[in-house]
């Protein structure tokens, strides 16, 4: 076998990625979709899929064989794969899995959990999160999973808030009367509140933006939605694309300020997450007391920490007192897996072409775009920040 | 007191009507909502609400009272109205405590369940139905219940639709990829097909439309959607506005053509529904054995008959083993109940300004409006459809 390789010519090694089944409840992405396989192939990747990993996507395994895949059993998918492609985290049990070597890709919130980073830096697993990316690399955009996962969230977000409103999104004239269209407004001007925006003006209503960072007015106004300004809160604009937190003062007279504006509004969806953090409250249960019975609170922000809407709570939806309904959501994405599973896989494939080159990953520190998301390497946690995370006490001089 | 009103004044007596509380399971719109009152009351009515009658359509006994109502228990508003306004049917224990002179307004498909309108004549109750409505009636159109709840309907249905696809409607460019348009059949150009059209084609989506009769093309295409000309298929218009039945020969060419195209659409809605009658069956089991994994049809004709979709179920979401998701819809405006109440509501002022004059009621059944909804009167069958109905056999010379 010649030593150089033919352009063009597929390498002589081949290194192997797997796609395995998500094992979270109500998550119904798969890492890998059948469109990007022979692009993977092309790059010199082998690629296996686990049996029934895509089903819940839409995607079968003979749709996967068919575009040239090979459907396996997880056992055989963990035992031959160099790198393994996930969507959500792995339990700690699945993690105990992987063998010294080995890679995976996925969205594991190493700052969230820090101890599956140390877990696998100890069994020599190098792990590549997708959430790390920073995302105002203009040439990362294409791996960018956050974006497009928020994407597909906000689009959803906007048809839930839809289909629990009792009236209209547009203004539709029939014989029986008017409907005046719905006043919807938008918290949060981030690829999902933008997406929001655009799907609830499409449908006809009649949309208002809000962001914390005033530079955000263009884009609002580029999706048709009219810009809510308020007098208070200066310009917050944050570091690697994200809103920075809000000072606690700061955040008191945002909310005054939006809550006297809520109660006008039929449909309010809010998007303010800060990464890693408890998400800001925006809408206050006293600001709930004011709004109209039938009105609608969809809250992507809805965590177990608490989320932007007072009292949100994942999965459920809430009608107060005063009958107004308070959707959490809960992982949206993963309730239109197609569409989202499609991009992850084109994010994935992305970073993947990226590192590797001649079928091997090269893990390189110093590039922008793997700084951000390789956490663990070589046994290590390689990523500072999340170091600082799992090892928070400061290391005493001498101490070993 | 002058005999002769003065001119704008309002009549000496006055005529009083009741809304009550639906009692259907599920069903959350009333009859009548807070922006009617006025209008009814200026025409000499006086008006009541059962105490929590609006409550689920997003109305607060106290809206109705800001807006002139009297709000009061059932007994009292059964006691005290001339006339009771009701969405939905009544059952035969509510009827039996309507007393003689009564008259109530409502839908009660007095053809699917001849024995109520039987049970009313037999009380001296006045029955009034408007889905007995001539739609071809152009001044009866704000009358028109049938419509507005079909326009509800047929809203709900692409929201439905959309919000089960696991890909997004519009065609979306980001930096992931490009989505490609859903492609949305709707089969029925009636109200309902036609509003599902229009929102599937706001949302994003490429729209056909199908329609047995061939003429409804060019409203078809007004709401920006292609239309699907089937060969086999003659013009099969219908009389009052409806679709007429097809022959058995005819369904099953129209079946088999349809077939043929069914394969290539993401989402199917079906709207199609004759009076009285077992919907047509459009999409069969065959068909949906063709369809992609992830498509999506939402069936309005589903009943305990059957449906417009094989093996459709009213209520419930099934998915095929070939991955394709049935939905049986299950009274769409009663789940949007705000805006299908605030309609319904004004197709009965509608109804009612039309039939009273000074304070009373003129039945009188030589007007083309009222001989389609009056059903009962004067403790007859009047209506002379349902009156075939309800005695299907001959009656004897000489028997009594």
């Amino acid at each position: 076998m010649s030593e150089i390789p033919q352009r063009g010519a597929a390498p002589a090694t081949r290194l192997t990625v797997a796609a395995i089944k998500e094992t979270a409840p109500g998550e119904r992405r798969v890492a890998l979709t059948p469109d990007t396989v022979a692009r993977l192939q092309q790059a010199g990747l082998d690629v296996l899929v686990q049996a029934g990993a895509g089903i819940a996507a839409g995607f079968s395994d003979s749709d996967y064989v068919g575009a040239g895949a090979s459907v396996v059993p997880l056992d055989e998918a963990m035992a031959r794969a160099d790198v393994i492609l996930t969507v959500g985290t792995f339990s700690a049990e699945r993690a105990r899995r992987l063998r010294a070597g080995q890679t995976t890709i996925g969205m594991f919130r190493p700052l969230a959990a820090p101890q599956l980073a140390q877990q696998l830096a100890d069994q020599n697993v190098t792990m590549i999160s997708l959430d790390g990316l920073t995302r105002t690399i203009s040439r990362a955009q294409a791996m960018d999973a956050l974006s497009s996962q928020a994407n597909v969230a906000g689009y959803k977000a906007a048809l839930v808030a839809a289909n629990a409103f009792g009236r209209f999104f547009p203004m539709l004239i029939t014989a029986a009367g008017t409907s005046k269209p719905a006043d919807v407004l938008v918290i949060g001007a981030g690829v999902a509140g933008l997406q929001a925006m655009g799907t609830a003006h499409r449908l006809g209503a009649v949309v208002t933006g809000y962001d914390v960072r005033a530079e955000t007015r263009a884009e609002i106004e580029s999706v048709s939605a009219r810009y809510l300004e308020l007098d208070a809160v200066g310009a917050a604009a944050g570091q690697g694309g994200y809103a920075r937190a809000l000072t606690s003062e700061e955040q008191t007279v945002q909310q005054e300020e939006l809550n006297a504006h809520v109660a006008r509004f039929d449909v309010v969806i809010t998007t303010a997450q800060v990464p890693g953090r408890r998400p800001p409250l925006l809408v206050t249960a006293a600001a709930l007391a004011t709004m109209r019975a039938g009105s609608v609170l969809v809250d992507l922000g809805a965590s177990t920490l608490g989320g932007n809407v007072e009292g949100s709570v994942p999965g459920e939806t809430i009608v107060t007192e005063n009958g107004v309904t308070v959707i959490g959501a809960d992982n949206l994405p993963a309730q239109m897996p197609t569409a989202a599973s499609v991009a992850f896989s084109h994010n994935v494939a992305a970073l993947l072409l990226h590192i590797v080159h001649d079928a091997a990953l090269l893990i390189n520190l110093a590039d922008e775009i793997q700084a951000g998301v390789v956490i663990t390497h070589d046994g290590e946690v390689v990523h500072p920040v999340v170091r600082e995370t799992v090892t928070p006490a400061p290391v005493l001089v001498g101490a070993r």
